[in-house]
């Protein structure tokens, strides 16, 4: 499956690894790689030990690192530390990235720019971005509120001919066969790749992955509000709702008051994997999702259905 | 393009008309049936004279009735009146339809259940549907929060062999063929046909649906408010942003407080076509429509586009 977007990463399969904070590791990365797609490593809040290690586990296959680009702001240094790892690619969301475009390109990695509406399309293609990646709300973890399957076709008329990743809502070959339709050159897969054997993160959040449907999923701040994440407005995060949300969505002004010790209780049930307490990142296509995989198999099944479906025989 | 949608109800295009209160007439439906698709005339809050009168222009073609099912529960008579047309399809939207399913059966009628969750599918396909039309939260007008790339495929695997139409965010070919690729049997479009010279509605809101982008439309309940709707709880309308949005989205309490004076200047301001006071139901997918069409042209476009991007040539 030859698209612009395999062309430009140089890889078999038009599939990237979403790089989501403290899940997508060097050892998800590199799996996602070796199946024929690229790893993304999420650099999230900026810790640069954490990013040092990570990296580490892919000196010898090709990366990519994504940057919270609000947070990358508060520590412009991380991005020479990416560089100096020689990665494909760099992927920043959530801000404005012109500044570092130049620095990527002078180090031979392409410009990935993440984005959730049409007018962040535009502003990514005037600021150098290679690839622009169209992120729906339905995705997990933070975006905005436009949706993959209207936000997709209305990026690649807005940008062309700079190529189009999907992103959010795809957990299976149907999304991205549909993404294809779209208009897109590939996908940018996050949760399925968390209900992977490579993710980091919780153990809980893989299980609720894979036992919850997508009903129950929702868009909320309060997981910001008491891990004390300063996200600019605009931004929420997809969780599989819990007791958690359950006590604080549409409490948040309370729940801002009560941070402190609200705060040492969360950090408490997260060290002992309270699934009822700690944030589940996940997206709406958990319906699709049944088992904790090997990313490979995850990748080759993926390339496998969008075949399929993209030959009329999807059964 | 064949499929189980097509020969459900022997039309020649994957293609229904969405039954939109006030827009979707009998002008409208034929249009599109006689475009090769299926018209569906939205009865809305249940004016049975409006009803009457727009089935009346399709004495001599084929259509089906959309109705809001919480509003017929209070008027239960309009079923009959359309039943008494002999359509070829009633569809149900935001509401429990299961005891009105046999009367439709009785009258050789199909019977289709609009969804906005995985939940519904569940029970509208217990409750006899025929046909189930997965409706996302970036279409226009009323609905939920789950978006159509997840929630198409959720759905088809929750009820099937029970064929699965697409709603939101469908205004070209390529979403008529990415919504194939989900595993849906052809799409249920809205905003694209508002867009056109049968449909009634405002001309302000066709003029705004060519010229405004995705971006800029929200998901509110205050246009409910002030024309004293009392929606049940859950769903709220996308529209275009204007000046009303910006005035009381957000303070809903204030203007249900306010409703009886704000109601009065709203319908003024709608009969002199303010666009700025007026609801102008629109979903995401507007960036995609430039101009007012003849809804057949329409039809025909989104069935070439689709063969064009199955075939892989899209340009």
């Amino acid at each position: 499956m030859r698209t612009a977007l395999t062309e430009l990463l140089a890889i078999d399969h038009p599939v990237l690894l979403a790089p989501m904070g403290g899940v997508s590791g060097g050892a998800l990365a590199r799996a996602v790689s070796e199946a024929g797609g690229l790893g993304l490593i999420g650099a999230g809040y900026g810790d640069a030990d954490w990013l040092a290690r990570e990296m580490a586990l892919c000196t010898d296959c090709r990366f990519g690192v994504g940057f919270i680009t609000w947070a990358l702001h508060q520590r412009p240094e991380l991005l020479d530390l990416a560089l100096a790892q020689s990665p494909a690619a760099i992927l920043f969301s959530f801000g404005d990235c012109r500044d570092y475009v130049p620095r990527v390109h002078a180090a031979g990695a392409r410009v990935i720019c993440q984005v959730g509406s049409v007018t962040e399309a535009e502003r990514a293609a005037q600021d150098g971005a290679d690839l622009i990646v169209a992120q729906g709300t339905e995705g997990g973890g933070h975006g905005g509120g436009r949706s993959t399957f209207a936000l997709t076709p209305a990026v690649v008329d807005a940008v062309a001919p700079i190529p189009v990743v999907a992103a959010g809502g795809v957990a299976d070959g149907r999304g991205l066969a549909a993404a294809l339709m779209l208009g897109a050159t590939g996908v940018l897969v996050g949760t399925r790749f968390y209900a992977s054997r490579e993710a980091l993160g919780l153990e809980a959040a893989k299980q609720a992955i894979v036992t919850a449907g997508g009903d129950a999923t929702l868009r909320t701040r309060v997981f910001d509000i008491v891990r004390g994440y300063d996200w600019p407005g605009g931004y929420t995060g997809r969780v599989i709702g819990n007791r958690f949300t359950e006590t604080w969505h549409g409490r948040e002004a309370e729940l801002t008051g009560e941070a402190a010790d609200e705060r040492r209780r969360y950090h408490e049930a997260v060290a002992r994997g309270d699934a009822e307490t700690a944030v589940l990142f996940a997206g709406e296509a958990i319906d699709l999702i049944r088992a904790v995989e090997p990313a490979g198999t995850i990748v080759a099944r993926l390339i496998r259905e969008a075949e399929t479906v993209l030959a009329g025989t999807f059964d």
